[in-house]
């Protein structure tokens, strides 16, 4: 395996749960397997990042309106397929416990500690009205380019849309 | 192109008819110009691989809710876009029947000739209740670090969402 | 960086508005920084590149079906959340605006003008009975075997489906 094989990217548009779990599946499979990760997370992606409680923000009316419509965080996120608005994500993270898979918020811990590194876009965050202070703690903010970069020097590079 | 190159992974975690076409379209053309190919099915892309027939199991309730509503097979999938309850899958069927493009079936039968490697993800299998006796014959079974150790040698990787 | 990780490939299979705006600063961003970019459009992907006026055709009864039923290029699309019959297109469009990001329309003239090679999947749109004339100028036309071929020589492969 070459060095630039090594190195692995993940877009994460998406902010469906089960492609949040196979994304974080992914990821912290990857870094315990010694890869460096990077995930890039744009558009719905950023709602797995922010944060459980209501954070006090300054808006206009359309970034107020999507703050309050978009989901806060793992444990608010529908699922691509079978939402049933609400009853899906919530037997599937029901049989996950049963089985003893890991959560997403476990598959997010698991992440950070093993030093994937974590970007969310600030092209969306501006498009999206998302601030640094609604984002859980311990990431990086870049655009389109970092994320290039990266990529240009990964084996792997997926796209979680 | 380098031996590198010369592999391709495809995660399909999509149980939608058009997603699939494109995935298996993909994989059949690598495969007839000489790649290697393996496919991971994961999540919905599971009932891709389902056997048409009702297979008899034992399963609790939500294990066997998930066994009665999703699609058992290439002939039951929905379209991404343009379902219509199930016309659009219909109409879609019917056009590429008379263009001579081939169906799904056809394309999952090609792939198998061809030698591509199709892998059932485990863990989703675990997850969403899918025992071994509900697919059809000659997949693999394996997890995230069998797919991994693939995509790392890999030139082109995808995933089909 | 190799020569091989120069040249980059996105699948673009989505025609929602969100994920074309993705596909396009990606394609964009990354043809802007030197790289040999190639977009392949297929299935709904094939939306984004209508031409927004009525093209007068002749088709059968399913091929006008799906003409009448699919958006007419950028302008048309919807996302691939919250898109409430149209309201969140515009509203995303708007905050666009007025946050001086480029839309949709401009980011695929500047792929143009960087030299992006957009190639319309022939076999896609055969099957939705989707005409050359119906399309904007300036695209190349060819089948999964060219994707392959420009796939394998790049070290970036993305699909945005």
């Amino acid at each position: 395996m070459s060095e630039a094989q090594d190195k692995k990217t993940i877009i994460v548009f998406s902010g469906d749960l089960d492609k949040a779990i196979a994304a974080f599946t992914i990821a912290t499979g990857a870094a315990a397997m010694g890869s460096q990760v990077t995930m890039f997370f744009t558009f719905w992606g950023l709602n797995i990042l922010r944060r459980p409680e209501k954070v006090s923000t300054k808006k206009g009316l359309i970034e107020k309106m999507f703050e309050i419509m978009m989901p806060r965080g793992p444990e608010k996120l529908g699922l691509s397929k079978m939402n049933f608005l609400g009853l899906g994500p919530r037997l599937m993270k029901l049989v996950m416990k049963k089985k003893n898979v890991q959560s997403l918020s476990q598959l997010i811990e698991m992440a950070r500690d093993l030093g994937v590194k974590m970007i969310a876009c600030t092209m969306s965050m501006d498009v999206m009205g998302i601030t640094k202070e609604e984002l859980i703690p311990g990431l990086e903010f870049a655009g389109v380019a970092t994320y290039l970069a990266e990529a240009s020097e990964a084996g792997v590079n997926l796209f979680i849309g």
